[in-house]
């Protein structure tokens, strides 16, 4: 375990304040979207403020990274998922799991089987996603003529009833933005809830063919 | 053959009732669902001191079970599927199928194979998820103001309809709770229905490979 | 080769005359409901005469097949296809296949590769299931008051958007037989077209790892 | 490396040609549906003139590299891709891809990885028949009676909510022509997306199994 090397000490140190960031990136936007018509100005200013300043503590800390990986092109494939966090940091919160994961090992404590890391990843990523689109989408659509989705409540249902790919249409995007937007949601839904769904398979079939072997369950 | 140990007296002897205890409880449920507007007073009250007392008895079977195993959280997460049944007493009916498979066992009996299983399985607690979920929505439902959802055939075709992510939309819950359970069912029916589409998929393709070795099927 | 045991030379007979029977079936069914409003009460009878004599030939090939298996309950099993067939005489078409696959392998020419079988089998099952489905639905729902399902053609392609699991909703049954049998092919379509999707999948898959053992295609 | 055969010095020569041919194919089959009420008779019939030659380009090149193989229908067996680019022109920007690959290959630059190839060729295809497929729905509804599809943004969200099999409903076809368009959409799309979601999901596996080996990520 090289926990000295200045890679592992600098994410040591700076864990506990990205997460610290990401979660005042994401409450920015909230308070941005869902006030809306009550907001001061004042107020406004503030949120885009903390989104900014947010966001360039996610930039300076990919860049000392990067730096310290000593690498050019290869650092952005082999760490994609930070790569992802930069541009999307409302995806930050995923880092958690990761710190979590961390000291589960460190202390030499279990963690998660395989699927069930896959499961939790991905249905995290899912969530996020979700809710950040929803508060996107809520923003672009609230006000628009012959809009159907008039609630933050209607958004979210919306969210859940296209992640799912079930798709009602009693409350669906009319703006060229929501729209895009929602697409965009469906593509990435469309991935990680299959990536859910194919590991809670996997794994259902690893537990019942473990009952083969072990004898019945129960005992 | 280990069949004398306290744990197991104890599941042989308790199997029947807590079959029952599963079949009133949902029997209550639906009955002070669905007879709703015509029910007595003291029937309602009979609902729920039925379905208390069918809780009761998982709660006692579990925490007895959880003694017998003598150790501490290790027994939740290896008795996942007693633990979820405890939660959501309607599923109890699972146990049914295991029941059956213990015997089939013991008396050398041939069971279902691996996929077979998890089809069943998975495919039997999607409808029962999808009963007691169409009971809970249609419970919420069909009174609100601006509902599709008239009759409780309305909600079983609506869940029908939501759980293979078909969503015409034709049928769809208005109210916030009504909404909050769909989508607990949407979480649900995707991944218990992807297992049973995956394991059906992997059945195919095995019968499909069989064939190949064995000769032309038919004779 | 025991091509001269007497099931062999059985089936090798009874082949053209079972895919007769099945095309009649469905053709008579077809006639029966399309042509409904005009058919005159004489041919209706022809139709359901037709339909009962095609179920008869099944049922005669079945028996037959029974007894010169030697077997019990075991060829119930094992002749799963042949059983479904004889409940659903519209899958009957599926039989053309195998007699196709049995004259390739007897003169030694290349079948479809597994994962090809897979999804002609799959995806046939599915397109006769969904036609079949599609003139019981229209059957019903057709004359409903509050329908959206005119003609045979909204039924074709309601069918298509319920098999597809896309379910836009702007034509779904309203009655509650046109509703149960919905339930039924959404079921039996989620499973073939999942296994069709996943063999698909594998298949690209496959071709695409064979291309890196093999060298760039197109040589 | 045998790059000095005729049919990789044919390839090598006609790769810009076919690429070119294929984009003005896809350019001239926009312009004519888009500018459709503007457009001047002459440049209607240039229009259909470009794709014509375009297709020409196609066939010239698969008979000649038929030619070349010296193969009867085998060729067209192992050449699929290239078949189903002759018939549906709009997909040849597929073979963009192989050209590229091609490149690097012979740089020895790396390549994708097989999922990730897998992720290019299906999602880069979903995404050209979706935009060709748009295309054409938009052609036959754009002016029916009682359409709900009114711009080519409605085409283009209607292809992407039925690609994802959401299928909201706001926006469905209504002319013959246009379902079945749609339909034969659905399952192409089906297919492809189910690789892209069945393939990422593969990958995410692969990720998680390999971080247990190689420690925790980000170091």
């Amino acid at each position: 375990m090289d926990d000295d090397s200045p890679e592992a000490r600098w994410e040591r140190r700076t864990g506990g304040l990205l997460t610290l960031a990401s979660l005042l990136f994401l409450a920015a936007y909230a308070v941005r979207v869902l006030a809306e018509p009550a907001l001061p100005r004042a107020a406004r200013a503030a949120c885009y403020a903390t989104m900014l300043a947010a966001w360039a503590v996610f930039a300076v800390d990919y860049a000392v990274r990067w730096r310290f990986s000593g690498r050019r092109l290869g650092f952005v494939r082999t760490h994609l998922l930070d790569t992802i966090v930069l541009v999307l940091p409302l995806l930050r919160p995923l880092r958690f799991v990761k710190t979590y994961e961390r000291v589960q090992r460190r202390h030499g404590l279990p963690r998660l089987p395989l699927y069930g890391r896959v499961i939790v990843y991905a249905g995290t990523s899912a969530v996020l996603l979700g809710f950040s689109g929803a508060l996107a989408v809520y923003h672009h659509e609230h006000g628009a003529p012959g809009t159907t989705m008039r609630t933050f409540g209607d958004a979210i249902w919306w969210t859940c009833s296209t992640l799912s790919t079930v798709g009602y249409g009693d409350v669906a995007p009319v703006t060229p933005v929501g729209r895009l937007i929602a697409v965009g949601m469906m593509a990435c839904g469309l991935a990680l809830l299959g990536a859910v769904t194919g590991s809670f398979s996997s794994w259902l079939l690893q537990v019942f063919s473990r009952e083969d072997e072990e004898g019945p369950p129960g005992r």
